[in-house]
């Protein structure tokens, strides 16, 4: 696990049930997930396709200090879990709402990754007309999956299994192709797949 | 200046060029314009109308403990300036991309409140189709006022004035009915307006 501090942007929370899915690097390039989308949101800004953003990490404050007026310091606070996803925006027109997930595992995705709250919200999401879906990466197989909201629920609620098979995320995904710029353009799938 | 922790979702940080804005109380009521919105939001998902929410405070994280696996501890963080706006989300499927603000002022609204990124984002969100809009609140006159980014862009952006005169947010704007749910109907205004 690689924890890049000072900079906030790249810090990762250790969480039990996520820490097998956080800061895994990708190929031999060293890249995380967050930065590759981080990196194409910048791009897709800068080229003017899209206004997506990565939304802060959610923390809850329990102490400041104020050394100076004008520089607030946080003593103590802690991770909360997020209530919504991380990533979302406007495309073409369109709100966009998604979720990105990476996983070391080489057959399926553990659905331990994934909070209610945050499946709620998608599933709520997709019903107000919104596009929603989740991003998948298998880091060891090196791809990258665009899948469906519609898709990924009935896993979710379901008893049977703690996870998401990867030939389901084949089937029924989209691969998504990785470039230079920008890294990972996980809109070329949107625009196929929602348009 | 009311700090409410340890409930990290009501913590306002105290900045310089924004503390005469920030925990303004309404009325005789007590609540802040977030509050308020806060509220409104939870009535509009409760109610399925609209998923709008508040994203996280930014915060720049340096220094973390790890007193147990669990439980990761952060001991030193600082408030980022935000890049994008406070509020989004949608409704009606439209993309809807908002910041709410309060001034005690009874004549206009000081431009420091604002920063050049968020004007920015707000801009290119109407580029690209979306609803974007400001809520502004004058506390000590007990109205709030939903105001388009057409309207604001321009008063950003010239140097003549500070402030953007609450005559123009009169004519210009849109009142917005309070209650008691929701506390702050401002997606009826959105409705009229932008559908």
């Amino acid at each position: 696990m690689t924890l890049r501090y000072p900079n906030g942007k790249k810090y990762t929370p250790k969480k039990t049930n996520r820490s097998s899915f956080r800061s895994v690097t990708y190929g031999n390039r060293g890249m995380t997930l967050e930065e590759d989308i981080n990196e194409s949101n910048k791009y897709y800004r800068n080229t003017n396709q899209a206004i997506i953003h990565k939304k802060p990490t959610p923390i809850q404050i329990v102490s400041v200090d104020y050394p100076k007026r004008s520089s607030a310091k946080i003593t103590e606070a802690y991770f909360k879990q997020p209530s919504t996803t991380d990533y979302n925006g406007i495309f073409r027109g369109k709100y966009i709402d998604f979720e990105a997930k990476e996983t070391k595992n080489k057959t399926s995705i553990p659905l331990n990754n994934f909070h209610t709250h945050q499946v709620e919200h998608m599933q709520a999401v997709h019903e107000h007309g919104g596009i929603s879906f989740l991003i998948i990466r298998f880091s060891t197989l090196q791809c990258t999956y665009l899948y469906d909201v519609t898709h990924f629920v009935p896993w979710f609620f379901q008893e049977k299994r703690k996870s998401i098979p990867l030939h389901d995320i084949e089937t029924n995904g989209h691969l998504i192709q990785e470039s230079y710029a920008p890294r990972l353009d996980y809109l070329q799938i949107v625009e196929e797949v929602y348009f």
